[in-house]
């Protein structure tokens, strides 16, 4: 269950990883819609035909299949199936940036393991220390400060950082069909929740601005927080303290927490999905799953059972047993990225 | 942190108390607002005036106090401030109950503390081993079963239990400006969000029907659960295990997780309710606070400062300190529960 936060930093990918950073916005505007037609950036195949047809006939009042309002909760996964997962996890790449952007403050740290693994591009040596390196990476970059203090950490890496083979700033490398996807089950009276295995507060920041997923919709692993007055001023200090990991079975735990409720469509990407898919598509009301297979070795990436980022074999053996539809990214999507 | 749970059966009180069933639905009719006003059931006073001038100035745009429809998050403690809290919290009235219910399936609890005392009405002695009884009383009543089990079970008990003086479904024992001020701000683009020390499963099941508010804006108290395919059936289930309390600076911890913003708007009525009060009023954006003061013997209930239950002392000390306004329950309030 631990893996999220202690595997999210593959060694073989990591290592040919540069961050550049530059002053712009963080995010493409999107593909215009032009038609009518809510999800142009999928192909016409059966695929998309099965989404519109589900939601046709959960929101036709009358329909046997009709779904209330209130039951119509979609839950998305983020990394590989609503933005890239490539070569790391986005969120591993602000770790390593804010460890060097902290470095001169902690002079110690050119002597100090992890962290002069991580200054001297040694991530081998920094990662050998296992859940003890990681954590000491967590407690340097993400605890210490209050909520907002760490809110604008993130907001200004992410508006500032690049990703190192594209060169597109990260919230420029969500995926169009899956923002089509978003607004037209909202258009269908759906809400939209965010179920990561990632950090729920390195989300929030800008998940209404990218995705129009506001932060009380967002679910992710956490670090515990204490409410505290400090200097007479009420603040959450973020511990450097593991709370939840919303991963594999935390997942539908995690939806339990925070919805209540099972929800009626899924989208996924990786193992790591599995039992919120399994949960969702068992639903005894209508329901519906998409599992994002990443075939596109020339627009995105291709990987699946062998990756070390996202890996995914129970989602493709069990699509029949369950029924979720498998989007095959280079058949199914006329463009990966907003802009084409 | 633990008082919710674990102090929520006030002895002294609970002794008077019996448990009638009845069939008959959850809730009266709301009284019908016939006119123009938004809050037919406050009085015309000072306080009714400044929670109208608040909403008036934060959603006229152009304001410089306006506020985006993604700030105007409100939340609202639920014991004693949407509805009664006496003579005991009312989930403790379920307990006892479901002790009573499931007793013929357990013929060792005639023998067995604390189930014992809870059959003989013996509360001292239910009581006597703190933490431990209690333990035991949510284990025997919350947990061991699916969440859709236990859904089920609170929503037969809130249908047809009864409250001990008043005679009154528990639902109808809701506070009818309490409802017409969630009705408000909701019209005016506030989410509206509870924040109780009770559990958040006991809660969960009937908030939308009787305060319009859905499972998944509901925070509260919780036990564990684990994701498990239970004969082929993915299911979860609900363990004896406390996995958080939402209670006193608990409050802003559960608010930070399941919102993860500062809310602007907030209502409550005891010293449990004070973190979260402060957290709001510290806002650095225009916010608003509502202290409930039981002061209608009459009508409801009088009691503050030496209360078991709702206990109100640094609510009242700091109102002036945060800001916060005091609602005189005797004066303010035209009507107390639905159909007056």
């Amino acid at each position: 269950m631990k893996k999220s936060f202690f595997l999210f930093l593959p060694l073989c990918l990591f290592l040919n990883m540069q961050c550049k950073q530059a002053d712009q916005t963080n995010r493409a505007e999107p593909t215009k819609i032009t038609t009518k037609d809510p999800l142009p950036s999928w192909n016409e195949a059966a695929l998309k035909q099965s989404i519109v047809a589900f939601v046709g006939k959960v929101t036709k009042e009358g329909s046997p299949e009709f779904l209330q309002p209130s039951d119509r909760i979609a839950v998305f996964d983020n990394d590989g199936t609503l933005w890239a997962e490539q070569p790391v996890y986005f969120q591993a790449a602000f770790i390593f940036d804010r460890v060097k952007a902290l470095a001169p403050q902690h002079p110690e740290w050119k002597q100090k393991q992890p962290f002069k693994a991580v200054l001297d591009g040694d991530l081998a040596t920094a990662l050998g220390g296992g859940e003890k390196s990681i954590g000491a990476l967590l407690a340097a970059t993400h605890a210490g400060m209050t909520d907002e203090a760490f809110d604008q950490i993130v907001l200004d890496w992410i508006k500032t950082a690049k990703h190192p083979t594209t060169g597109k700033a990260y919230t420029d490398m969500v995926y169009q069909p899956m923002l089509e996807l978003l607004d037209y089950l909202r258009a269908n009276g759906f809400k939209t929740f965010i179920v990561s295995g990632g950090g729920i507060d390195f989300m929030r920041p800008w998940t209404q601005q990218v995705y129009g997923i506001p932060a009380e919709q967002v679910i992710g692993s956490s670090l515990k927080v204490k409410y505290e007055v400090v200097d007479g001023k009420p603040s959450l200090l973020r511990l450097p303290e593991l709370n939840f990991i919303d991963d594999g079975p935390g997942k539908p735990v995690g939806i339990h927490q925070h919805i209540g409720k099972r929800p009626v469509f899924v989208a996924g990407n990786s193992d790591g999905d599995y039992d919120m898919m399994q949960y969702t598509m068992t639903n005894p009301l209508p329901h519906f799953g998409l599992l994002i297979h990443h075939t596109d070795a020339t627009r995105e990436w291709a990987y699946d059972r062998e990756s070390h980022i996202g890996k995914l074999n129970k989602g493709l053996d069990d699509a029949g047993k369950y029924g979720w539809q498998v989007v095959d990214m280079a058949k199914d999507w006329k463009v990966v990225y907003p802009g084409g």
